[in-house]
């Protein structure tokens, strides 16, 4: 905020960069904007991002707290750092989660029933933390098991973007669950901008999953996936189309997403869209797009899908 | 920067990591390279990409106060808090414009024309924040009203990584064409890398613009987009070939990029290039490669492309 | 971390949070997960992420000491500026060598070898430190001329995410290639996650190379790229596939990654992938898939490649 | 917290450090300290000394702004950043009031009154800021016409200690007549620590007051102090004695501080003890020790009160 | 560092500000004046005080983590809080403890027998802690039952600079007695820095210690004071005289400081000098000067010595 | 600025804190005071406090970089250390006297005239820093020779505020002599926070100087104080009076402070006022409040004073 000197001295000879005026405008279409939306006396009052990174910053750090958190703790002192983090983590997330309850009830004031619930969701959370971290632990396996280029798994849990994804995934389709949808968008957001790879909360996915590279990466609300999957960059879980109702308005919230059985291998680019089922231990090959459910077993290549064009000729 | 008494300890004895002869080293390499562009004795002095990351913070939080600003606040505080806002990053920008203006001149000191067109631009920007908002707004109804996954225009604001990309598209696009391109690019940048969405600030974007998902997504300097546009995540909208001069140096800033227009959808993937018209109302399918206008209302899928190729016979 | 009076109220009565059983069980599973991997007494000390982010921008700073690190100095000031940022980065990256050497030796304390290697590796790195800006001069100069829309050098430097990338990756393979393959690693991911462009730092690329707008480029380790090469976002240099050996295990470490030769251009998403050779001068056009070799001035593109596929028929 | 890998290293060979054992002796010595003041269930929750410390920055920045606040405010500016500055303090105050009534009430939650009770005293605490900025005006220009050392009324206010100390002072005595007297403590010992000047929140001091140099000054909770009155270092205006009751506990509120007329001027390390009155108009010379009111127009230096002594004889 | 533009450019054009030249005469003053300390090639590392700073207000916080800690914190989680906060603070007062050693040995690296030693004293300084606390809690209760003005423990404990400087000698003290009394006159200088109270840390003092207001106190090296002793502001308990050797030479570590005996109260700006005894019980009034032990029960004040000097003639 | 959602909600409902009013008022009371001096369109630019503060810890830092500066230096890496802080701290400081020379001259803009001098005064400024280094050795070592408690120079030099103090006292009678008095006192005032002594900038003070304790010290702008004179806490070296001129206002800048002659020692406490002379060798008791000159070699204490005033008889 240091303005030069020379700056300051020509501003104050002008009146006109009159921000009294900009600021009158401002707020004539936030006025104009909160009624449209029956709001007008009731600006929203939103969880915060930043509080939410902080939030799943300490979550990882007490869940790994040598290699996530910090790395100078003798071990006689981890279980008081991990005790102090999760106090400290765990009650700056309760009041998110008011603030995202007391945002959807509309009312003034926060009510007590959603106060209790902001305390009840919290401890279920909290509940489930160990069971997260067996779940990062599969994946982490899974990262070293699958990679040609990884040394250890400590390496994959410090280095690969894949890891941190699935890591705020996990973290956020538990809150999801519980009934708080927008904190765990914003989880699942944060390791996108992060790792470029987009995993929204409510899809739900097995243990020992395997994201390499991962920039480009869509996985969408309704998909569902098996144990054991691995993805590359830029793969696509995806909708096919998206039905409107009588008025033309998008139907929210019908499974529109792949299904994805166990030990399935997807490779880059590869698009698959729609409510379809990729059966138990298939392959699907780079930039193939895929439309239709394939059975158990198959191996599905760019070269194979347009073959299977040609012998059904009209069928382009 | 707390190092290790051993480490310091063992440094003591050694005399050979010689900083001096790199930093000799660095300062000959420098030398010749200003040499090289004739600014040996006049080093650059750039705008801040620091600065200008802030700039652009605090501009979202004048336009939306109660959510990209600080949610504490009443209601009866925000417009002292927009002003404030306002007063203060104006003034910074004020200062990166005249560092942009002072460093294309490059004389010596900044020139009393740079210093009141630097003004005059502020001026001109300021004003045209409240157009910007109204824009924004309408971009993100039409997230809302894309996206089955989208709960309400909150959710929209704050998570949505197309909206972010916009709205950093939107400011950059203004100071852009107020003659301040190094600065443009940098708020555009600043958002590709959060976002993994790429627009050039020269690009001309009508409102009611969705992307989702985004990442991969790039749009060039010279495409112009319509009104109500969807892009899903991975679409190119990008130049075919670059013309070179008679001394086969590229000639910069000729048309190389799509039109689109009005009410078109392109899915994720699609690559579209050279300076070709996408009619109103078309829809391009996923993973499209498309060098060729289409008239309005075509629907284009990668089969349709293959289909046509077929029937052009010799045309591959 | 300011919770609400009325959050810490609620807590008080309710002691079911119980943090202690969840610190417990997350005892548990890291004495577990130790145990499995025969460091039950040893949690590991890893390098720090954090840490190597400060040394990878003091190493950039002390590079363009104009552009990169503060626009502020005077020029009589420069060395000073670079002589002390050297000394400072160089300290803290050798305390960061000897926790990847103690790391990697299982040992409870560094052992005198190690220390003596943290040396040596930290003052051959630093000698290399010209070559490297050197190299980066003839990157930011490619990009200068292949890209119409750059104005000038110093738009480059500081704008383009492709340059970031390829600063951190000259930095990290000069360390790879000195024995810390785990901090070069961090590196690399440290521009992965600002620019969406993955190159592992084992990879070896000659001068004037170029990547334009970048998201979602993956380059794999055991790539080679020659001088003068450009490579458009999407671009993906990977492997073909991954031997296992008589176990089932991966075999890790053997050349599986294309060799590009001087003066490619890749466009655009095209996918490149096992131990092929892109002939010098050959242009891969967008979206190809490529896993056979081409000789020296091959202009392959998507369209090609089908044709090719007609003409030799069952060679589907 | 970067300790050195050696210390780590001998630390982990040793398991003396016996962190655990501490926790809980202290933890006993707390739960002890609780029972014997009838607290055990409730530990105190205070207001914030550091939360209080930037609460009476705010304030000074919003009374001062162009010489406290922000230097860099082009005056067009000024009154959002007053507005804005007075939102965000006010709003931390309150809170800390209620910090304070919630202390004091001794119940498990803030009850409705209190809470009222917060409201309606920052209330009445911001409507009297016009008022202390005045009184701080003329405490600015006696200091200006009692120092030959100060060359302009601006300097004074940056610079003197004794102008800190009476603008925190002004503030806390209005929060002390408010009924938040711990709060009003906590700004006058901030000022305390900085300046060496201690004036109790409860003292009442008139316009035009001026203490130079300052160190050492203590004013009493009783002390009266009329207009235009001039101190020096190290006086002291204190108690004489402190009666106690029939169970010999002090006896706490009594008035027992020296009552100081308009127009007196007390000179370095007088110190003056006992509800006494130092009449209009009169002078008290350095290191006087008094203990017996003096009439209007008293002239008192240290051998005049020898002379006493001596005039009186016996009366030694 | 934010110079303006303006400022930049005047020094571009004068190289008459000519830092090397400073730096090089710095260096040869440096050079010097470690030859005339014969550490010419040793440089001193010191204890850090910006690192005792942080580590007192961790110890502070862990002795009273409601009060001086965090105020946010639910009971459940305190143990967590004091655990953790030990765990970092006390790894760090070693590193500072080892700095002090190696600075002692002058040796030019630290040897196994300091490194040793400086756990050694760690350990038994952390085993005081509780000790300490106890003391602590003694004073605080000796502070609210003698000053009419204190309203409770809580608010003497937050708000009195008498307390935070015995508690910061209470640390120094102990560390003093363990060897390392560089550190220790540190941490006494912090609060000398804030309070104005300049306790020695090899000074004796016994429990429920009080000193109200505080400014301007000193207590020498040697000092003893008993139980239940109270002092008010400006208070000098030193030395008379310092003996000189046969070569003129300070005689350093005599005794040379008063003994104040239990239950002794010493009011403002009196002065007691030299290895004298108050008795039991006394009281010295104000601004006394005394340099002769007084008996048990003695009532000094300053009439009262010059009474004593009157009836001594020519004792004067 | 996290208040609790408690307060908001109860803060929504009441518009009564009114904050657009008290804007109201400030910016009226602004307005008055500005035009009672003459400067209603001019609003004061001052030089700032916190930036001062942090010249002159990066001029401590230039002066001492070993043990003032960073600790973790290798002895190689000092002069760039030294360098690059001199450079910003060099060019912080000149922006600050441009603050003070454009206040001064109360023009709108900063005349050409105070640009160059603002340079002048700052290459002047830095030619005396090894000149003033000098002079402080000579300090601690007069401090190291007079304290029987000190242990070693650099003890003296990082714990006594008596050579903190006169460390910015020597830097700002610089800057006094240079022409900005109000960024000298700045820099005192900074020390007397912290040290409780006040030293004005314009005091003559030769070297070899030591103060002992020293809270509550004050020297005033006129005094003249010669070669290894000694200090100790809550000496005043001030004025007897302030002459008036005939419209009864202070006559500034005559000369009112004593001169304190080679070698003496004044002990704590004592008050010596007006233009008087110490004589060379002189010593000066506890307590004593001369205000008359000594001759050299004179030996003053309070029982002297007494008796001096007895043999005077009527003289009391």
């Amino acid at each position: 905020m240091n303005n030069s000197k020379q700056t300051r001295d020509l501003l104050l000879r002008s009146t006109q960069l009159d921000v009294d005026s900009i600021v009158m405008e401002l707020r004539a279409l936030r006025q104009a904007s909160l009624e449209s939306r029956n709001r007008h006396d009731r600006p929203p009052r939103l969880p915060s991002r930043r509080i939410m990174a902080s939030v799943a910053e300490g979550l990882s750090a007490a869940m790994f707290p040598n290699r996530l958190g910090s790395s100078e703790l003798a071990d006689e002192g981890i279980d008081h750092y991990v005790g102090h983090i999760l106090n400290m983590t765990l009650r700056e997330l309760m009041v998110q989660i008011q603030n995202e309850l007391h945002y959807n009830s509309g009312l003034e004031m926060l009510s007590d029933e959603d106060r209790a619930q902001s305390i009840a969701i919290t401890q279920s959370f909290a509940k489930r933390l160990p069971q997260i971290r067996l779940l990062l632990e599969s994946d982490i396996k899974a990262a070293y098991e699958g990679d040609p280029a990884a040394r250890n798994v400590d390496e994959v849990l410090v280095c690969y973007p894949g890891i941190m994804a699935i890591m705020h995934y996990r973290l956020a389709h538990v809150l999801h669950g519980l009934g708080v949808p927008l904190i765990a968008r914003m989880i699942s957001e944060i390791a996108h901008s992060v790792t470029g790879i987009e995993i929204h909360p409510g899809a739900q996915i097995g243990g020992s999953f395997f994201i390499d590279h991962g920039t480009g990466v869509v996985i969408g609300e309704t998909a569902i996936i098996g144990q054991n999957v691995r993805l590359y960059q830029a793969v696509t879980l995806g909708a096919k189309r998206f039905p409107v109702d009588e008025n033309g308005a998008l139907v929210k919230g019908n499974l529109r997403h792949p299904i994805v059985e166990d030990d399935v291998v997807i490779y880059a680019g590869a698009t698959i869209l729609g409510r379809i089922t990729i059966g138990r231990g298939s392959t699907v090959g780079g930039n193939v797009w895929l439309t239709r459910s394939v059975p158990p077993g198959s191996n599905i290549s760019q070269a194979q899908m347009r073959q299977e064009v040609y012998e059904n000729g009209a069928g382009i």
